[in-house]
């Protein structure tokens, strides 16, 4: 002891020096990586049907960005779309002290305009499995979207082993246009896509040549040329090495499904969710809701004279989609060949328990705990349910459809810009009494822009309350997902959300930290976060329709702590009569 | 003598008076006239097939704007399309004094964003058959026009007769949508999309439903329920009394096709193009080309007992696309009394001759002449050909590939924003010489954003000089539209301009005011006009393709003689970072 106390001031000399220099060394390891991307038009065949889909630099999905944490990104950004504006949002990605480049259009940034090029510039701030996309319209689903992979800083280790570190992004796929799928949810009746007509792994899938007409010819319509040789729809090849271990890095893009995704004859230890370890939880598939990633352990320990099936299939909805296929290659198997097992099947599709079952699996690993704030100082009870507003269906929260601005909110809020957005803020609590297991009483919902403006630092409980929809005995999940914020999950629940009693049973303990979590059907969710952001950030449903359909809310806090905002951000709405 | 010299005083005096009160009569009279358009997508059937068009106010074609000559007109629209831009350009309207209201985006203003409201408002300068359209993309042609009719003055007179004024709108459509279009025209290889599936009058033809798959079902494509009994693609019906006369007034505003119209067994008196009285000529058919507009005087002098086609054939290019029909119904019969008689029939597609030679009948009506200025001060030599850039095809003026900006260019030049557009203004005169029977040896273009930039009131001559396309023996026909003028057209003439010998040739007696006019294959056409609108003012191919492909330039007078330009128009490209 008399050592210790003797050397201390020693000692904590050592520590800053070495701190200092662990600090200079990844600060000069830290590296900023740029990339160019220019965002068109593309014929491509993901399924092998061919349609138009929006694509970067040619390639879909768009190039993988992969850095170190405490990299900084810079993408430049030109728009050749010839009358769309884009924007890209980077999922999981914090944005802390860059709001403005948060990536949502009349959010965080007016809509890159066709022939402009404009840079995106922040940190990624923490390691993870991410991914970007566009995030004006239904863009996402046109397929603008790619994989944003963090790694640790230099020098960290990741509390689990591997051999190969693989990654896909998994989707839904329509052949119609998004803009022929966004006119049918504002049309009177009400025109919903249907069913995917496939699953996609890594933006790879195979319809059914034989469903496509044979005198379907060029100019009928948008899809042509069924081609099942066609490279761009061959599945795509996962290869390992027998007897190793892989991390497979998942992230669901989907516009709609929820995939449960299945290793054929090979067990999954879920070790990631949205950039946090969890508890190692051994699986035979795993469900992945839209917004959702995930790192899985698994090792190649089966037969390896043969390859195997990587599988998505359908959950939560009724679906006659065939399972998207991509090849579990054993090398040195030839990747072509298939395996002549049948398609993995996954739980039954209404099997809400199971989902349940496994989102309550999701716990924070052992030792990388980081737990809620014991309480919160604001609650919001959310009850989302499905509308109509001048008889077109909308979702709405509380009553409140949202209904975007012209103009950027962040700009607005900075510099009060009060004719930008609703300055009434929408309500924290469901206005009037509610029966969650019928259609509602009174269909009517407002359209709204009103923002939760949140005291900076505050900590804030977020209670989704889904109910019935609009046809009798029907409830959807929804995955909703945080911006600009990580939200612990404090506990999931049937029914209605009780505040009283279900409050005692919040998990404050090892909640897991994420950005997307799912509500199912007639149940709720409890999130906490710390409003300790600047910034203004979206919180919806990441299904792209539902968010077509106002499912979504504008959190903000913090605003005037921020500086200047880039000017690049402004020239919309409002923002052109006011640069500052 | 004398007693007018005495008097003369009292009679300029009197003179003086009755123009005053002229003006004030006819100022008092001239009205504010507002429209409100919601800009939006929509299912819409046109010629049977249901499709995702763009529609203004729920409505195909767009709301007719009916004026008098001097009337101011306030469109404020808002753009509820999710993603897309809009601009609307007034076709033939000349916007003296606001030059930043002429809809073409990224010349006279920013695209709307979406949920952005903005309002155009400009006078109608004078009387004639006009129409509006968007300009950006290929909006025109996914259905976004409509007419724009200017009646003359209050107490003038036609100086023609008629009882009824009928008007129709004429044009091209297909069943793909305008994105899969613009796709196909920056691949490599190229691919166009064809002849046009239908030929619509009015908005409205009707497509063979059995020509569509029977399996054809909803998600396969965007075209789908092809029912010849809807309502939307009922042909469009003329009515009129027997033994009256007509006016009728036609728009060609097809996305391509010289369109030939046709009034079963009546003959047609051309009177109007373009807003300018021409010299009455009797015709069996006429020919528009896109841009045009004409209004012709027809009597209804047949069998009353039956009705009679209008019809509308494709020229100048060859195609299997079916006549278009509409019903001139001789009230009282039914309106859906179709004709038992064929479908007209046009002249040979490639009749060139028959072409040229009506071009030629087109002049300034007697009485109505405006000579053109003796002589040019600045003669430009337009070489337009077909070539590539990195491979993909392009068409060029003087080797020079029109690419748009993304500041309008009306803003860069105002306030000097250099960097805004290419200082280097394009060449007056091909860069060498050529062969206008082959294709081109070096097919390379080059991008270019220059302008021509022309002195103020100065004269100016185009000289546009057709040629062999990429493919051998084939030249195409090319409307080219002035905007913010009208020219006078001082001749057509086949093979290579020879400015010496083919000047002499000039009308400059009665020479036809027009905005649009065409240059045939292998041929040359040649325009006067006076430079004397303060603005930035496209001129380019009308043919939505061409355009596309960077077939037009940017001509500017008197931009230093404009006021501070409304911030409405900006907040796009570099103007977000200098807006005054």
């Amino acid at each position: 002891m008399k050592a210790w106390c003797v050397s201390r001031g020693w000692v904590d000399g050592l520590f800053m020096v070495l701190l200092l220099n662990f600090a200079l060394t990844t600060e000069a390891r830290a590296q900023i990586r740029h990339y160019q991307w220019k965002v068109d038009y593309l014929y491509f065949s993901p399924d092998c049907i061919e349609k138009v889909i929006i694509a970067i630099n040619g390639q879909y999905p768009g190039p993988t960005i992969r850095a170190h944490a405490g990299d900084t990104i810079v993408v430049e950004l030109q728009n050749f779309l010839p009358t769309a504006g884009v924007v890209i949002h980077w999922h999981g990605i914090h944005q802390i002290g860059t709001p403005w480049f948060d990536g949502t259009a009349f959010v965080s940034q007016c809509p890159i305009n066709p022939g402009e090029t404009f840079t995106y510039k922040f940190i990624v701030d923490r390691a993870g499995t991410f991914f970007y996309h566009g995030h004006i319209g239904m863009q996402r689903a046109a397929g603008l979207y790619g994989s944003l992979i963090v790694d640790l800083r230099h020098g960290e280790k990741e509390p689990f082993a591997y051999d190969g570190d693989l990654r896909i992004a998994i989707n839904d796929w329509w052949h119609r246009s998004v803009y022929d799928q966004e006119t049918g949810l504002i049309s009177i009746p009400f025109r919903f896509v249907g069913d995917p007509q496939s699953l996609l792994i890594e933006g790879r899938g195979r319809y059914n040549c034989s469903l496509v007409p044979t005198s379907f010819v060029l100019g009928s319509g948008d899809c042509v040329n069924c081609n099942i040789s066609n490279p761009q729809c061959q599945p795509f090849v996962l290869p390992v090495e027998p007897g190793k271990t892989y991390r497979l890095r998942i992230a669901n893009v989907a516009s709609l499904s929820s995939l449960n995704f299945i290793l054929e004859g090979h067990k999954l230890t879920i070790v990631e969710a949205d950039g946090y370890y969890v508890d190692p939880v051994v699986v035979e598939n795993l469900d992945l809701y839209s917004g959702e990633t995930y790192s899985v352990l698994f090792t190649a320990n089966q037969d390896a004279s043969r390859n195997y099936w990587a599988a998505i299939n359908v959950r939560g909805r009724k679906s006659s989609t065939p399972t998207g296929l991509a090849v579990l290659n054993y090398l040195l198997n030839p990747s072509s060949m298939l395996p002549s097992t049948p398609s993995p099947v996954s739980p039954a599709w209404n099997d809400f328990d199971y989902s349940l079952n496994q989102s309550k699996l999701i716990l924070a690993r052992k030792g990388y705990e980081v737990p809620p704030p014991a309480k919160a100082d604001r609650e919001l009870i959310f009850l989302t349910t499905q509308n109509k507003i001048d008889g077109r269906i909308k979702w709405a929260i509380n009553n409140i459809t949202y209904a975007p601005t012209s103009t950027p909110v962040l700009a607005a809020l900075k510099y009060g810009w009060k004719k930008a957005y609703d300055l009434n803020p929408p309500p924290d609590y469901p206005s009037r009494p509610f029966n969650i297991s019928a259609p509602p009483p009174n269909v009517n919902a407002k359209f709204g822009s009103g923002v939760y403006k949140f005291q900076f630092d505050s900590v804030v409980d977020v209670i989704i309350q889904n109910t019935n929809t609009l046809n009798p005995n029907n409830s959807e999940i929804h995955p909703w997902h945080l911006h600009g914020h990580d939200f612990w999950v404090l506990g999931h629940g049937k029914g209605v959300f009780h505040p009283a009693t279900d409050s005692q049973s919040y998990n404050l303990k090892n909640a897991p930290l994420k950005n997307t979590v799912a509500v199912f059907p007639y149940g709720w969710v409890a999130l906490r976060f710390r409003a300790d952001n600047p910034g203004v950030w979206p919180f919806h449903c990441h299904i792209e329709a539902h968010l077509h359909m106002g499912m979504g809310v504008i959190f903000a806090e913090g605003w005037d702590r921020l500086p200047k905002l880039p000017k690049s951000i402004l020239g919309c709405g409002l923002s052109k009569f006011y640069i500052p």
